[in-house]
């Protein structure tokens, strides 16, 4: 039963928010739980749901796991706690970057995030706080796209045959886990999130390291990082469902000061989506594409080339790995 | 004094055609020469200016490398046959293909196709036709860009220091190496070439080998040559100055019958130029993009993916490699 979906027209907020709270505090009862706050709609919403239900018996941690974008851990955690919920902020960086080091396949990655998430990081804090539960933000897409073979997703689990109170030591418990987007975000605004918040942008859980093909390491980490920061400047008035910047491995020619200089791509892709089940390219207008181009062969230090996904999902996957 | 531009607007055809012809009718006496017919319209002007100067003692050859464009050999040698110079089709593509057999980096790529095209199949066809002068499409960009180090144009040989006389047995002679395209187009014209050819878009020496990012096969160079076919098709009305499809190697995520497919990208671009030496990317409009993308996708076999280059030379260069 838990499992079917809520559509956003049978969605009555209010008395969603009350049944979630009631199934949070029924399930954790005097124990504590934890939550993992990543900025995202999903996870902003769980916290929120979680403070309510649990109050002080909630840790919520913002994990950086250093492929975030540009100033994002101190950004979300300074607006949800402006919400009224606390943050502790865990600098993970080292222990992430640890994992990935010399992984190129993205199913590796994923993995090496997912583990050191789940396993080492959040097993540490489980440990250290005592909680027996983790509230956790999967939604209906996640689930569906998982079964599908689509897409593993970060953050399923029970979905892919993994039992986390055996092997990492909490249960799960996912409130929204019956909702596709657009109705988490009704749910995010009802709970009295910010709109920079509950119409945010998704970003995918492996963050910047699903925008580096090949391998994740810091000094690539930070040219995507900055091409993102560009596109996130430049496409924030589109009202476009999703925008990234990828950084590609494969290198291409182009002129520095005359000279050749075989250097870096960026892709950009920005989507018209619903739901990121199906997607179209938004028509950008050449001037925005232009100024893309220019700014990020400035600004990201070895790239010499821009291109613009042109591709509608399905072929396309929404993010390129 | 060779090397000296002549700008369109000082050129004079007719007195330009002339003087080349007669400054081949002197080098060359009474031996042989031969020449390496492309198709693109610098080895067609020389193919036209050398038959008209030396007749049946210039041998035409249309080397078929096994990294042409669908067709194009046989095309190609049709219609200079049509204007009256006799041409030779030679297969070479196990020669080819032996030589790029592993090679990744652009610079390899070029050499071995360099190296097998002057001195194994030229060499052998030269000792054949006992011809002591090749006559050679070199054009004053070219020159340029191989002197100021951007590109390594493959057919670059005094400017690198190499002697062919003594490197492979044969004197080079450069009818329009002080002449940009539009100059050229406009001699070709005179001579009594099709549009088609004088007015055709460029395409690189290395043929498709510098549209697949990696190592050159069979296998990929099919992909590229597919995608380059919708390219040309879809692009031909444009009325651009290039257009080109390349094969990345880098793989990106997509969906093929609902299950996640890791497939390959085709990068698309197309060029607003007057001589290759700076350009920006031709503002296409979305419906031909989404149309070049789903042809792409569904006609080219394991293509997810479609971008469209939005990067201006500098700091991009017309071709990726």
């Amino acid at each position: 039963m838990e499992n079917l979906e809520i559509k956003l027209e049978d969605l009555e907020v209010g008395s969603f928010i009350a049944e979630q709270c009631r199934v949070i505090s029924a399930e954790v009862g005097d124990a504590i739980a934890v939550n993992a706050l990543s900025g995202g709609v999903d996870s902003s919403v769980v916290s929120m749901l979680g403070h309510r239900a649990l109050g002080d018996r909630l840790k919520t941690y913002f994990i950086d796991n250093g492929i975030m974008r540009e100033g994002e851990p101190q950004y979300v955690a300074a607006i949800i706690e402006k919400c009224g919920v606390p943050v502790e902020l865990i600098d993970a960086q080292d222990e992430f970057y640890a994992a990935l080091k010399g992984k190129t396949d993205p199913e590796e990655k994923r993995q090496a995030i997912t583990e050191t998430f789940y396993r080492s990081v959040f097993g540490r804090l489980v440990r250290e706080s005592g909680a027996r539960f983790l509230l956790q933000g999967t939604n209906f897409t996640d689930v569906e796209e998982t079964v599908a073979g689509i897409k593993r997703q970060h953050n399923i689990l029970a979905q892919l045959g993994i039992d986390t109170e055996a092997a990492y030591g909490y249960k799960v418990i996912e409130p929204i886990i019956q909702l596709r987007k657009p109705a988490v975000r009704a749910v995010g605004k009802a709970l009295g999130l910010p709109e920079e918040i509950f119409n945010r942008p998704p970003f995918p859980g492996p963050a910047l390291a699903a925008r580096v093909i090949g391998e994740t390491t810091r000094e690539r980490v930070e040219l995507v990082r900055k091409a993102t920061l560009v596109v996130e400047q430049e496409l924030a008035g589109t009202d476009a469902f999703q925008y990234l910047a990828i950084l590609h491995e494969d290198r291409v020619t182009g002129i520095r000061d005359g000279k050749r200089d075989y250097g870096f791509q960026i892709e950009v892709r920005c989507w018209e989506s619903e739901d990121a089940v199906t997607g179209v390219p938004t028509r950008l207008p050449y001037e925005i594409l232009e100024k893309l181009a220019s700014r990020i062969t400035s600004e990201v230090p070895g790239v010499v080339s821009v291109t613009y996904n042109i591709t509608a999902k399905p072929p396309s996957t929404i993010e390129a790995i």
